[in-house]
Formats: C-alpha cells, sequence, structure tokens
C-alpha cells in the first residue's frame, strides 16, 4: 500500500493465471492450450507482415479482421469487436456494460476472472449456485440484476448449456446486457451468435487462444448489437487506439480463414476427450460431462490436491483450484496423445 | 446512446488517433513513425518465435523484456513496468495513481489523451497554460493536485524540459505522483529515469512506437518506485493478464539490446530535423525548438488547415490540430530523405 495508489487499488484480488512453467519437459495440461498450432498458413500470414512495416502503426479499428470476423459468422462489422485477447474485451464490457448499481449475476463455479473485474470496476457481483450437478439452472437468472455473464462451456467444468436456456434467459432479462462467453465453444458447444439480430441484449465473447491455438498471440472478439460494440468501441478508444499490433491482425485473419485446419484440429481434441474421458473413468474417476478442451474430474478415493502434487513430480502439471465445492477437482486440459498417455500413465502410478 | 450503458460511456470523447491512410504511395508524415525500419535483429528475433508455440500463452509478466529494460537502464525489475503500448500504460496509471479527488495537471497544449483518460476514469484535468514561447512553467505546477503529467519533450510542440526543471517539480510535489511520459525522448531529451531511485514519486513512461521503430508491434513501459509498479501491476493483473504477446515480447528484447541500430536511426532522424528546420525557415516558416522526431511549425502568411489541405493533394499527409493556440501549426514528422524532400518540393508549390 501507498498513499499514491487510487484509493480502490489496495481492494484489488487480481486474477491468478495458470502456471507459464520455465522448467522444459513438462507436460501442461493446466491452461487449455490446444496441443496443436496454429494453421501453418497463420505463420504464413505474419512472416509477410514481418518487415519495415512494423515502424508504421497498426490500423486502429482492425477493419481487416473485423470483416473477416463478419463475415464468417454472417453478420454486420458494426457488429463486432475485436481486442487484446478475450479478457481485455471482457474488461471493457465490464467497465461499458455492467456499471448499473445492481448486482452481476454469474455462476459460483466459473472463471475466476469475473470477481476480479467486480473490484476493477465497482461492480456488485453475486454468485448464483450452480445445481449439484454443476448445470446452470436457468430460473435463478430471474431477478434484479445489472447485468449477467456465464462461459458456455462454463469453466472450469466444461458443462455446456443449451441454446434455448441461454435464449430463455436472454428473453428474460430485457433490460440487462447478457454476456455468453464462448471461450470453449467450438470444441462441442454450438454459438448463441446465431440469435444477436433478435436480441439487442446478447453479447457473445471469444477468443482465439483455444480453437484457433493462438494464446500467444492475444486476440479475442465480441459479437453483439451495434448499440452494445459502440459502448466497448468508445472505451477502447478512450484507452488505446491500437489494442491489436499488426502481427496479429493478420495472423487473425488468416486462422479463421484456414477452415479445414479449424475442423481437423478442433476435431482431433473432441476425439482424444471423448477417449481421455473413458481411461479416467476406467481408472475410477468421475468426470463431467465436457463441451470443452479439457475435462473436470474427480477421484473418489484420491485427494485431489494430493494427486495434482503427485502429478508434478512425475513433470505432468494440471489445474487445481482450491475453491469450495470444487477442492477435489482436477482441471486437465487435453493434449496430444503422447502427453495425454503420460498423463494416464502418472495416475496410474498414483492411485 | 443505449440504456445498456454505463452512464459515463455517453459523456466520453474519445480520442482521436492520427490517419492511417489505406491509400498507397502516400509521403505519411502525421503520426510520428520512424522512417527507418526495426533493426533486423528484431525481425529475427521474432522469426524465430513464430512457430507451434503460438498455441502457449506469453509469460504473464513479460520476465525476458522486463529483465531487459532493466538492466539497460541500470534499475532493478521491480521498477518496471511493461504493456501494450504506452497508451496502455498511461491508461493504468490514471485508473491506478491519479484517482484522488484532486485535479490532475498537465499543459494546455499536450498530448491529447490525457484529457480523453481523464473522462474515462472520472478525474478532473486542470490544464495549465504553456508560456507563450510553449515551454513550461515551472512555478504553475505548485498548487493542490492529485497528480502531474506532461510528455518531456512537448508533444505536439516537441519543446524539451531540462532535467533540473523536472527535478524542481517532482520535489515541490512530494504528495503527487508526477509522470514524465517520455515518448519522444530519445531524439534529443535526457531520461528522468536517473531520478528514479531518489524520488518516489516519479514516474517515467517510454513506448518502443518511436525510437524503436515499432509502432506497428505495440509496446510501451513505465520505470519508477516499486509502490508505484505494484499499483501498475495489480491492475493489469485485474485487468488483462497476457497484454503482450509472445512475438512483442521477443522483438522488444531485441530491440532494445541493439545499441547500434538505435543509435544509428535516431541520430540520423535527428540530422534529417536539423536539415529540415533550417529549409523550412529559409521559406519563412518559424519552426519551435524541437527534441523530438518532429516539428511543429507555422508561417506567417499561409493558414494551416489551409497547408495541410494543400499537402494533402499533392500525396503528402500531415498533422493538423484544430485547437486553440495552436490552430496555425502543422506537426511535421520527420521523414526519410525522400519524404523531406517531397515535403518541402510539396510545400514550395504551395507558398
Amino acid at each position: 500500500m501507498s498513499r499514491f495508489w487510487s484509493p480502490f487499488v489496495k481492494d484489488l484480488v487480481p486474477y491468478v493465471p495458470g502456471e507459464q512453467p520455465k522448467v522444459e519437459n513438462l507436460v501442461k495440461l493446466n491452461t487449455n492450450e490446444n496441443p496443436y498450432g496454429p494453421s501453418p498458413k497463420v505463420i504464413e500470414a505474419i512472416r509477410a507482415e514481418l518487415n519495415d512495416s512494423l515502424r508504421l502503426y497498426p490500423a486502429p479499428n482492425a477493419d481487416a479482421l473485423k470483416a473477416t470476423i463478419a463475415d464468417y459468422y454472417g453478420v454486420d462489422t458494426t457488429q463486432v469487436f475485436v481486442g487484446n485477447g478475450s479478457d481485455e474485451v471482457l474488461a471493457h464490457i465490464f467497465h461499458g456494460l455492467f456499471q448499473h448499481g445492481r448486482p452481476l449475476l454469474f455462476p459460483d463455479i466459473t472463471y475466476s476472472f469475473y470477481p476480479v473485474y467486480c473490484g476493477l470496476y465497482g461492480i456488485e457481483p453475486k454468485p448464483l449456485a450452480l445445481a449439484e450437478d454443476f448445470s446452470l439452472r436457468v430460473e435463478d437468472y430471474r431477478q434484479p440484476n445489472g447485468g449477467i455473464i456465464f462461459p458456455n462451456p462454463n469453466a472450469p467444468t466444461g458443462v455446456l448449456l443449451g441454446l434455448e436456456q441461454i435464449e430463455q434467459i436472454v428473453q428474460a432479462n430485457p433490460d440487462s446486457v447478457v454476456v455468453v462467453d464462448e471461450a470453449y465453444v467450438d470444441f462441442g458447444g454450438e454459438t448463441a451468435i446465431s440469435l444477436v439480430e433478435r436480441y439487442d441484449n446478447l453479447l457473445v465473447t471469444q477468443t482465439l487462444s483455444k480453437s484457433r491455438s493462438l494464446a500467444g498471440l492475444r486476440v479475442g472478439l465480441a459479437v453483439g448489437h451495434p448499440d452494445l460494440i459502440e459502448a466497448l468501441e468508445r472505451i477502447k478508444n478512450s484507452f488505446n487506439s491500437y489494442p491489436l499490433d499488426r502481427l496479429a491482425i493478420v495472423g487473425a485473419v488468416a486462422a479463421f480463414e484456414d477452415h479445414d485446419w479449424f475442423d481437423h484440429t478442433r476435431k482431433a481434441v473432441i476425439a482424444s476427450r471423448d477417449k481421455l474421458t473413458a481411461e479416467l473413468q476406467g481408472m475410477g474417476f468421475e468426470v463431467l460431462p465436457s463441451a470443452a478442451n479439457f475435462v473436470f474430474t474427480r477421484h473418489p478415493q484420491h485427494d485431489a490436491a494430493l494427486l495434482a502434487h503427485g502429478l508434478r513430480e512425475h513433470r505432468v502439471i494440471v489445474r487445481h483450484f482450491k475453491l469450495p465445492r470444487i477442492e477435489q477437482f482436477l482441471r486437465i486440459t487435453i493434449g496430444n496423445e503422447a502427453q495425454n498417455k503420460a498423463l494416464v500413465a502418472a495416475l496410474k502410478l498414483l492411485l
């Protein structure tokens, strides 16, 4: 604490991202990165932009990327916002669309950055308990609020909510913005972008970090009614004129254009998830139904913290959250075949 | 305006960056980009990182870059903050260090993003008039305030304030953070980083967009007391865990490591500035003494808006601000030899 700090700073409880280990040769299944690299066309596009043009500012509105995304989803460019990772996009959403003096509703078990944003922007968080099976209870989202946000599929559970239920929440809250955070949707869900034409209070966010294998490039997006996008643009243009660098813009465009690579890699991840789920169940693990590129799992006879610790000794890192209701669970990213084998082998030694 | 907006959004007056033209073959002297490309070692470093590792998140704290900067300036890594361009760094500074219910002091003629940040974070701006010759009057900065910020050299004037005067301002305001925004300092100023060991209320910001020729990569930094840096880290970690992508981190490291390229290109810019200044004076222009990579100039017989318009018809773009006191000035970025020649030739046709 310092007398120079703006008063709210001392109360911030920052987000803690999963470890990015500095040692080599770890089987890294802790931050839901894609086990496959990005499209070779992404690498090619960035290489083509890697020259003296770096001396020039990027296009401040990343028009080429917005046009590509608009085309991909069949919406207008005025319905698209882009940012430096979906975390930046979410920050602007909390700032620009959730400050209404009423609580923000989200599941009690969810992306742990949401309450952090609430702290940053002075928004009252109101976490609502998921059902025993970790499904979201739509009926809970019919109460006064200043906004609603949830990931779909949810994190860290991987549990999917159907589009019909999402539509019920959106319909029940015509005076609040409902944000569906689709970081993992490409691994088994259906995007709610199909609903944005009909609902002016629905905003959908996505990231290129997971299904597009570009966690290292930092690109995220939101799609919704132009009025919602305009709020985000006003904040972005009052915060940082050029959040996306030249290389990120061309790389992201190429990622959306390579449909084959996208389909091939996400299907490989889905197949591996199904196989790993069966193997874990064979070892006595309970595995929540996952529509994401990770599984959320617990073993009735083994403590999760001890398992995570034991895995690390075998050079496999997974994510363990010391949080109520889920402290006996491990979140395990779907790796490639060799990584998943190493995980299963290490678990067999620990059980 | 939409009922979904947080109330402050409707009052935002976003920053308007200089145009990034979509047509080719313009002599682009409007956004203070470096006429020379970045170090070839930057390109090389990024190319080496351009591979499947893009699937992985970057180091959240960009440790390698912080260590490089700390080493470069002879400070500790706890005294270094990095962000997605110095605009993001400045935004976090306004948010985290300037919200004290007292006005923020800055020159009336300065970087026009400062009042925009004030709007974003609810800070009262108190612009203080520069002297007639556009120099900053140190004695004006002895009044109650919640913070002080100014660029050095100033923008868009290019006028430099000496380190001694900066120290006087810092000493006169022991209870406020004084931010020296050194976007252009490498073109003729002396950095105030040498003072941070002695003053816990001094924070210095820099960018790699100008003297490092990396406007397209988006990297900025701040150096100051660890307590000030901690406030920025707390906000950054409550906003976006990974503001710098993998390519930006390695590129920025390489830029700081190539001393020769840096020295060679900035000296070339300085030499061109001196030459262009003499040529402009030969044509009757008044040119403010510049320590930056641009000149701020007016012609006693020619309207600045008309000149800017005329230059554009000759495919030369410069920046004209329709603002009190400076509406008769043009801000002209120092280009390479051919660009400066094209500028002078076009001006000769217009005078």
